[in-house]
């Protein structure tokens, strides 16, 4: 079956696990914009953003020049408890597609935060303690963020105080309690203790949250506590460059064994695991020294690269962070209500943003039933349960795939399996009970979220 | 602060997955008494099984004499996918603990079911498609089992017909939603679908159920639908036979990193994974050529060795199975209902009874709250958030590392750590809570269950 003289499952050595991360702004002829102040519109300096962010995260997500930046020792101490993280040959994948290309899937769930998540937030908890701080704060949507910063800050003992959007906070207690369970605060938002939550609260008393809200109402307890600073799981700079390590070892699997893709494949939200899985093999086709198909998979009903527009915005609804440049459905943007799969974000990474905006990736939008139908597949041959996220990288894998069988191609096509569904079965309930449907907004619906973006041209 | 010469996790190469299960029982003294017909009390031959069992697999039941049976290709195919599992040497838990023991850990949670219970399943389902059946039929709890089988089902395209205990069904619809996506059937039980169901169903209208009862109903469906048979997983000899992979692989290890374990470690329920573990090192042990301490950990509240009778009885509280000879409670024997952590079984499998009467390992209880403090440090420093049964290891390797920090010794400990708590969210929301409490059975209480086992005197 195994067509590829390769091991079906390929784990590096330990000692192979890539001692600095790459910055692949490095090597980007334009370089991302950055983010603005949204008072003077100059963009954000080291000062600007001390009161929020840790010293050294701030310089990371400065950096645009150094392409590598060695890992601290303690952080590589930490990644060797679940990392190197496998490169496996999806054999069962291909024999039940009955195609000729080679399909192979890096997976970043073998690790109590179910994700790829943790590479960031270890690398930022480390950085927060290292300053000398007391603790960090953050939001969290269906968790698997604040999970894996909870998990970080308990290695470095540090407090974690996580504001988790109420309606999830309710819903999805399961990973409530595991970021309890590693001794983190849990609070829902909007929350009675900031000044921002008991606003919105006063002005809608019933409402169930939203990440927006959370994002703020985070910012503030960090911007107020003393010792704290707030933290992001996505879409920042520093995130990319932490999240390289899924790629640079994918990379060194593919070296070692021979492997040479054709095709890499992520899904994409803010752009965190996309943006680290393709780094290496962006930097080889930026240095001109190689050729990649790189292709974004974001949902349908939240399609920021395919029908956004590229321009500077607010990161959040609550337009207390800095702004933007990237592909955005406008900050007030919210995806329907029956859009299950993650990727809400209504913009993205302004690396990938750039990237994207030169020509570099391609993207496509897949609907969510034909997502969670590749995750059911997905499973059923490959033995994982997949993140909904990660289902829509499938999705496009087993599409590729399938071109392949079409024309005889033997393409060699790599995907993200960014993390595991256990968390997510709701959305697995619906799916199996046929009741899962589809929305795809209308030119009217996405209007209105353009008309809230700033005209600014810088 | 690694002070052997070994990696953090040892992966064995995919080529070095055994190519044979061991059973341990061709190297007894004392075989494992045979189960009998609670009818005639006689052995239960290959004729009286066969309208239940795969034919395969009695055989395998019945065989108490060939040493290695092989692993057909298909199965081996199967386990690429999720093994070797890795052995752990758990650095940080040795750090925390400031212990001169050397801790390892045989982690089997890397896998959609959760546990080591795919090990047997992908085993049973293959029986099954050869023998050229539709199906099986099987009853869960927890659910962890169910998943397995639904898993292996899947892959080998067979039916898998569910007997979920209601009460679980109801407040654990996430595991019943991962075996609706491996397409097995889920049936609440008691259900009005089998004659047992319905009867039960008449004499207690709000039931919720019990494993004994979905036992019942799983058989009466396997014998009465042409095509199916019954497949179960923990206590019998062919399961324990499967799991040997889990001691195979954790030795082969052991030998290629020049480890020499002191004491193995594993929690028990009906002891599908500690006879798994354990099992070529018992081997070693019954042969005379090597001697190692090996510990069965219960919960206080199920204290089936530490407490119960080695006798004939019941395997399931409906009657309807054969009966074994084993440690018991007695099959009315129901655990305290404040018990959270699974190994909720009256019995246990009659080959690690039989090595426990004959001295040749030991076995301790440990209270509930004490496993998940146990539980909570582990999760923290080592970055696995354990399942509550595995935890109960957790809490005697831990034990035993400190009673070495006292002594001085530097003993080198080996622990299985059966799966992950994903599911087990719950429980843990107790914890966290400080509402969790312990119970120990008074021996009035155990006299009540004890009064149910039938006087047998073969």
């Amino acid at each position: 079956m195994n067509k590829l003289d390769v091991p079906y499952k390929i784990y590096l050595d330990e000692k192979e696990i890539p001692s600095s991360w790459y910055n692949v702004r490095a090597d980007m002829k334009t370089k991302p914009a950055p983010l603005i102040h949204p008072g003077t519109l100059k963009p954000m300096t080291f000062e600007d953003m001390r009161p929020v962010f840790c010293d050294e995260l701030i310089k990371q997500e400065l950096d645009n020049d150094t392409a590598y930046i060695k890992i601290p020792d303690e952080i590589l101490n930490f990644y060797k408890m679940y990392r190197p993280s496998p490169l496996t040959h999806a054999v069962f994948l291909e024999e039940a597609l009955g195609t000729p290309a080679h399909i192979f899937y890096k997976f970043e769930g073998n690790n109590t935060s179910g994700s790829h998540k943790l590479n960031s937030a270890i690398a930022q908890a480390y950085y927060a303690k290292k300053q000398g701080l007391k603790g960090v704060t953050t939001e969290t949507g269906a968790g698997q963020w604040g999970t894996a910063l909870a998990m970080a800050c308990s290695f470095f003992k540090l407090g974690c105080k996580v504001y988790m959007v109420k309606v999830s906070y309710e819903q999805k207690p399961f990973r409530r309690e595991v970021m309890r369970t590693y001794g983190a605060s849990v609070t829902p938002s909007p929350s009675m203790e900031t000044e921002i939550g008991r606003k919105i609260n006063a002005e809608h008393p019933n409402t169930t949250g939203s990440l927006g809200c959370a994002i703020s109402e985070a910012v503030e307890v960090a911007a107020s506590t003393e010792g704290y600073r707030y933290v992001l799981g996505s879409v920042l700079n520093q995130v990319l460059l932490h999240q390289s390590i899924i790629g640079l070892e994918t990379k060194a699997a593919c070296d070692k064994y021979g492997i040479k893709p054709d095709v890499i494949i992520g899904c994409a939200g803010g752009g965190s695991n996309l943006g680290g899985l393709i780094s290496p093999f962006m930097g080889e086709k930026l240095r001109g020294e190689a050729d990649y198909q790189i292709i974004a998979v974001e949902p349908a009903s939240c399609p920021s690269f395919t029908r956004g527009k590229f321009a500077y915005d607010f990161c959040d609804t609550g337009k207390v962070c800095p702004m933007a440049k990237m592909y955005t459905l406008g900050h007030d943007f919210i995806p329907s209500a029956n859009h299950a799969g993650g990727l809400r974000y209504h913009g993205m990474s302004s690396i990938l943003s750039q990237l994207y905006h030169d020509g570099l990736m391609e993207a496509r939008s897949v609907e969510q039933t034909s997502v969670f139908e590749a995750a059911e597949m997905f499973a059923r041959v490959e033995g994982i349960l997949p993140a909904p996220e990660s289902a829509h990288a499938i999705r496009a894998a087993i599409d590729e795939a399938l071109k392949c069988k079409q024309t005889g191609e033997e393409k060699t096509i790599i995907f993200g399996l960014t993390g595991t569904g256990y968390f997510d079965m709701v959305a697995y309930e619906k799916y199996n009970d046929h009741v899962m449907t589809d929305y795809i907004p209308t030119d009217e619906d996405l209007a209105k979220g353009f008309a809230g973006i700033p005209n600014i041209n810088l």
